[in-house]
């Protein structure tokens, strides 16, 4: 177990990063609870966005999603990230880990049943109950106490098998859970195994449910020390060549070369080690970064909100004043309806808005129309300047404790 | 220039090597000449197939054709193989080939222009007069006396650019250029520069007309120590990456890492240097087994050539025994002409031929309409007999002189 020793192990967020991440979290929930929540629920948010965030969405950690076909190493890349088994684990040549597990930290090991974890309100799940029984009893929650899980879940994942095997025998529609995880996770991590490389159909349909989460993804040529450097050098070829004919974008996605076991095999080559070594490195990089990432993310996220929540009750509070106080509100609500994309005009005007900022006056109505405009609450000025207090100030000086610069904003903008 | 001395150096064929293939190519002219050519004369093979071959056309040595965006180092590699520079050859970073260049063999140095050397008999490339003055003037053959081209000869070309200055001030059509050549090479290499990878659009229409010709194709990714052996590798990836998606077929190319110089840069990297040598000698050897490979792929379209003109003349004189001696010639010749696949079918039974081996009926009556069957030579069974013989005895044996089997015939097979 000396590998975990030398520093080409995850090296745990010192004490500074675990505080400021704590920090940042809890700031970002206060701000949201005390001055953007407020706004939402006066003014109906939710009948035309979604529902109110609770803590544990924004507490959430960032969840690294491992995909691959049976025995590539995705579980024992997990053993290598903890130092150790997560409760249930399985690792061996033939398929091994049956279901999905999601390796979560707590301080004391156990194991919650998928039932049992998809009804939790504390855990993340709640959204894998539309996939019924049949999924459910092959998911788990595995808890265990790692400095390493502080900063992320990581969900090991059955290895995609091919043919029938895949399609019929699992009594759940494999790609869709896929693409559930993948649409909430922070890091989608591909591993292929050098030692036999052949990317199955089902293995490529599995991938093409990932269109469009592209920039969250990491290849991983595993096992690249059980062959030699020649052959190495082919085997990461032929994987870019077919990858690039089953991804889409042009853009290359970052592949690491790299051999992450516990105990080092007997038989392994050793004149590509530098280079594994420094491909190990960099990832391990990347995913000490990923909580640092996600937090930027998240702010970045909540700003998004905000300024749709604040839009949002502008249109509201405009809508509440044009309502005449006694008579003709039928004739006058169908007035404004129809001319939705006016009265938008007139608000943009008043508050020297952005057309781009409204929503689709069409999509806008059809919520529209299930409300009566006369119960709208009128436009109340301290709940607005809480919200233009939270997106100048407070929002960006908790942007403003990532001294390294903030990727997602600049990107945004 | 030590590099040419060490053992990573193309090594010309051994004079046992040299032997071989000049009694191989003598034995195939001989027996073409004598036995298959008399066959092809006397029943018209010409006007349904192709003209008789001539000695050069036997003679003519495996082409290699060079093919990269400018300044990838092929007029380089080229030095490196022959260990000097050929007549009128230039290097340097700007785009420099101005023209394309066949380096051939010759006791002494000359350059022949383009126009001289598309009407000169002697040299493979009067296919190239339909191209016009344009081109004409834009290629040329530079011979100098040397080993390595006593076994192949070189095609260099100009740089493909990007944009305009590639597709309109050329003043003929590049694409249909590297077609031509590119049908009649015995092996394609495509240099990519590790230094600078982009892949021009040019560049990838280059690579389409290639369709059809891939298994000749090598891909050098040179210059591969310009760059850290991490930074190669996402070099390396990104080339498979985008080939991947211009080419289409599923069969990975044969990707070559290497640096092909005759003084090495002085801020080149180390850190692959053992690799890059492995890859070099197994290009080297790829291109010092172009000759025998080329020797046999010659064996077998002779055999493909006389088995097509063999059935050609048992046609030929299947229809020239059922015309009658004497009266309604011209009708008898209408009814076979409209009858023809019943006349094949009765040809297939009485020489026991597999149907396969048989014309499109529709195009040989189109070929057939211009001649007077009356005229053609009755069948002799002598020429036929020869031509068996051929089949049967001389050719086997001269591919019997490879004792290490033959991939060509197994293929066809
Ligand atoms: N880097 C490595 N080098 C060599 N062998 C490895 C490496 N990683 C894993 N293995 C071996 O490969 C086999 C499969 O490992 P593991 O069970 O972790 O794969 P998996 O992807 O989780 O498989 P499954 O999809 O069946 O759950 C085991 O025998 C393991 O010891
Ligand atoms: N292996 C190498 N390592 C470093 N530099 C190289 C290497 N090969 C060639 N060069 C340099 O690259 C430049 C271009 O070389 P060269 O003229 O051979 O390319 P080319 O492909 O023939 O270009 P063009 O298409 O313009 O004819 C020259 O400066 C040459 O010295
Ligand atoms: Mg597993
Ligand atoms: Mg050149």
């Amino acid at each position: 177990m000396s590998v975990f020793k030398n520093n080409s192990r995850p090296q745990t967020p010192t004490v500074r990063d675990g505080d400021q991440y704590a920090r940042v979290i809890n700031g970002l929930k206060h701000i949201y609870n005390s001055k953007i929540k407020p706004l939402e629920t006066t003014y109906n948010f939710e009948g035309f966005h979604s529902s109110p965030l609770t803590n544990s969405d924004i507490e959430a950690k960032p969840i690294v999603l491992l995909i691959g076909q049976y025995s590539t190493g995705k579980t024992t890349f997990i053993r290598y990230l903890l130092d150790k088994a997560y409760p249930g684990e399985h690792i061996g040549v033939e398929p091994t880990t049956d279901r999905f597990v999601a390796v979560m930290h707590n301080s004391e090991e156990r194991v919650i049943p998928g039932n049992a974890a998809a009804v939790n309100a504390e855990l993340p799940f709640r959204g894998l109950n539309k996939f019924g029984q049949a999924f459910l009893s092959r998911f788990q929650v595995s808890q265990t106490n790692s400095p390493v899980l502080e900063n992320m879940t990581i969900i090991d994942t059955p290895g995609i098998l091919a043919g029938d095997k895949q399609r019929t025998e699992r009594g759940y529609d494999f790609t869709q859970i896929i693409e559930w995880f993948s649409n909430r996770a922070d890091l989608i991590i591909l591993l292929f195994d050098s030692h036999k490389l052949d990317i199955s159909n089902e293995f490529k349909l599995a991938i093409n449910s990932l269109r469009g989460q592209e920039e969250k993804i990491r290849v991983i040529l595993n096992k690249s020390d059980m062959v030699s450097q020649q052959q190495l050098m082919r085997v990461y070829g032929a994987m870019m060549w077919s990858l690039g004919k089953v991804v889409q974008t042009p853009e290359v996605m970052r592949v690491y070369l790299g051999s992450f076991w516990t105990e080092k095999p007997p038989n392994c080559f050793e004149d590509c080690r530098e280079l594994l070594e420094a491909e190990q490195n960099d990832l391990l990089k990347d995913l000490r970064e990923l909580r640092r990432n996600a937090a930027i993310r998240k702010i970045n996220e909540i700003v998004k909100r905000a300024r749709l929540a604040r839009v949002h009750a502008l249109i509201i509070g405009h809508l509440k004043k044009e309502m005449p106080s006694m008579f003709g509100k039928n004739k006058k609500q169908e007035k404004l309806l129809a001319n939705l994309d006016k009265e938008f005009v007139k608000i943009q005007h008043k508050h020297h808005l952005p057309a781009g900022d409204f929503p689709n006056p069409e999509r806008f109505r059809q919520n529209l129309s299930l409300y009566n405009m006369d119960k709208f609450k009128p436009l109340k000025e301290d709940i607005i300047a809480r919200v233009d207090e939270a997106l100048s100030v407070d929002l960006p000086r908790l942007m403003s404790e990532f001294p390294q610069g903030n990727p997602m904003l600049d990107e945004q903008q």
